[in-house]
């Protein structure tokens, strides 16, 4: 059984973009319509969704009994074996639904590898159905905006507990397990994405992942981090300095405000992604710091922590009510620091911005 | 700088499949041949390794400064902005190195969305190199299989430990906490899954990934955990019984203890995958549970804790010296109850079956 709400507009969608059919592989796109994912592995498996509302399901034998426990009886599954391999599976699917020779779409899930295994055995063509599955889904309900609301508060509530917990001599993933216990204790679900602890001269890269560093008095650190609640996500982003700040970390972290702040202020209903994104930069780039402003603005969040609306250059969609995403400009100069602040801002429903987070933008010295 | 061993393996196989280069997206693909694989995101990065031995490697302006720090000033790199976009990256790359038109394999990780994008701009043709990726490490040096042995006795001193902990009250997930801090404590780099601990009914589906429900008196237990160390993998599973055990619970254990047993001891170099598989499957099937046999008899590890060569009906792959692979039968009854043993197997330089792990395979009653 579906269970995804503002289904309509994706079969809306389809019809718009011509797919006579999706694959959904276990992903959140996944958990947004049957409220389930299986853990995925190396064995294919995934919902084959119809413009016209049917839809099967193709498995594993090893994962039969736990999709038919959430799908039902009433759902057809194709069911195929170590021995004899998933594509006969998913070829006699195609056929039997009348998609030989159609358009079909497949999901951010979907391994290459797989498609063109399948693309030998199967006369039809495949697209790339990722923005439309995240468009579908793009304009969040008050129900949904609540859930996103409770997962900011708890991500505040951490730094919160951060502010007094940090200090010199911990190790960065000391700063994450302390995170992860935290949200579990609040009663999310887990995390929505592993924590970054990017101290000292890790700062410099946006998307570091290690941990083992050991934090140093005079350490800059950036604290990016979320949870998931109701399946819901929240991300948030600041950057604390222990024992005190330098002239340039504060010169810098000033650029980084002021670029936030404007930016935040700027969102609202009719108003482009891009758009968005030039406020924000172009406070950077009038500081001189352009080039160390790596990455684009924001990005949707909701069901997924990365998902429509991208906060960047060239992307001309129009914000609506409803519609969630981060605000996250920063400045990283290698060998140096990094540096960056995020929230997560909702249009409300008069077309002004929300700002979901409240903790504090200023400086931070712990 | 490739740091991968082998390697000239892999050149051969590529000249033999007629790929002119190969796309190796984050994963243990890549941690294999540049020592490093950073986080996988929803942004397209990879490793371009051509035929010949020359490559390039396209990344987001985000994971630039990781990379560079991995494989030097000498590489070629190709980075892309949230503006641009990564398409026009890789099309610029493929051009570069004189690509075009040629043949392109893709590794496990390369998502099919990123690859339909680059289609509609390359007149390359695409193919999976998945089995390609694999089989040019399949043989394992004497020193990858001493990095095997030490994670298997890991993995063993767990399940003499779990033997302990094990009691009523816990919950699953308790025990997966334990696993993970043990083999932290042990020096392990991390799990190489995450632990399976399926109680009860849960134990008939072989791949459970849920972990709330509390162990009860007269429970049954799959547990099936492994770990990384210097990046090869461990993977065993035993099956334990919460204070008894009951008759036809002791019925089931003693078929699987015997497939598992005779595979174990059958699997020799100059034998086909098929057949170590025919095996442990023939005295499942002899047994009359056949149809609760749900899986391969066994898959390869080494980097991967899934990789060639896979133990499965249909695979005429003939074992040799160096290879490494899992013997786990099971037998899972739906809505009752499922059990299996697996340990890891390496083919000696003699041919003959070298079984990493030792824990007993006797009935365990904690």
């Amino acid at each position: 059984m579906l269970k995804a709400n503002y289904i309509e507009n994706l079969y809306a969608l389809m019809k718009k973009n011509n797919l006579d059919a999706v694959i959904i592989a276990p992903s959140q796109d996944l958990q947004y319509l049957i409220d389930f994912s299986p853990a995925a592995d190396e064995r294919f498996q995934a919902l084959f969704l119809l413009q016209d509302g049917r839809y099967f399901y193709v498995t594993p034998e090893l994962n039969y009994e736990e999709i038919l426990h959430c799908l039902g009886e009433d759902t057809k599954y194709y069911i195929w074996s170590d021995g004899a391999g998933f594509v006969g599976a998913v070829t006699q699917g195609l056929k039997d639904f009348g998609l030989s020779g159609k358009n079909i779409g497949v999901n951010c899930a979907v391994r290459a590898i797989n498609m063109l295994d399948v693309a030998e055995e199967f006369d039809g063509k495949f697209f790339n159905a990722h923005s439309l599955l995240e468009e579908f889904r793009v304009c969040k309900s008050e129900e949904d905006i609540e859930k996103m609301r409770i997962a900011a508060k708890m991500a505040d509530d951490i730094m919160e507990d951060l502010r007094h917990f940090i200090k010199p001599g911990l190790t960065e993933k000391d700063i994450k397990d302390r995170i992860k216990s935290k949200f579990a204790e609040m009663g999310a679900e887990g995390v929505s994405f592993e924590p970054i602890i990017a101290s000292g001269p890790n700062s410099s890269k946006p998307h570091y992942s290690d941990d083992c560093r050991v934090i140093e008095e005079k350490d800059i650190i950036i604290l990016d981090l979320g949870c998931r609640y109701k399946n819901y996500c929240s991300d948030t982003s600041r950057t604390f300095f222990v024992g005190g700040i330098t002239d340039k970390e504060k010169e810098v972290y000033e650029i980084v405000k002021k670029s936030h702040w404007e930016a935040e202020n700027y969102a609202k209903a009719g108003v482009t992604c891009e758009s968005v994104d030039k406020v924000a930069r172009d406070i950077i780039k009038e500081s001189g710091h352009g080039e160390h402003f790596l990455n684009r603005t924001g990005h949707g969040i909701g069901y997924s922590v990365h998902e429509a609306p991208y906060i960047k250059e060239g992307n001309t969609q129009i914000l609506e009510p409803g519609m969630a995403f981060s605000i996250e400009p920063g400045i990283y100069i290698p060998g140096e620091f990094g540096l960056r602040i995020e929230d997560i801002v909702v249009i409300d429903k008069n077309g002004n911005p929300e700002i979901l987070n409240k903790f504090t933008r200023d400086i931070v010295i712990v």
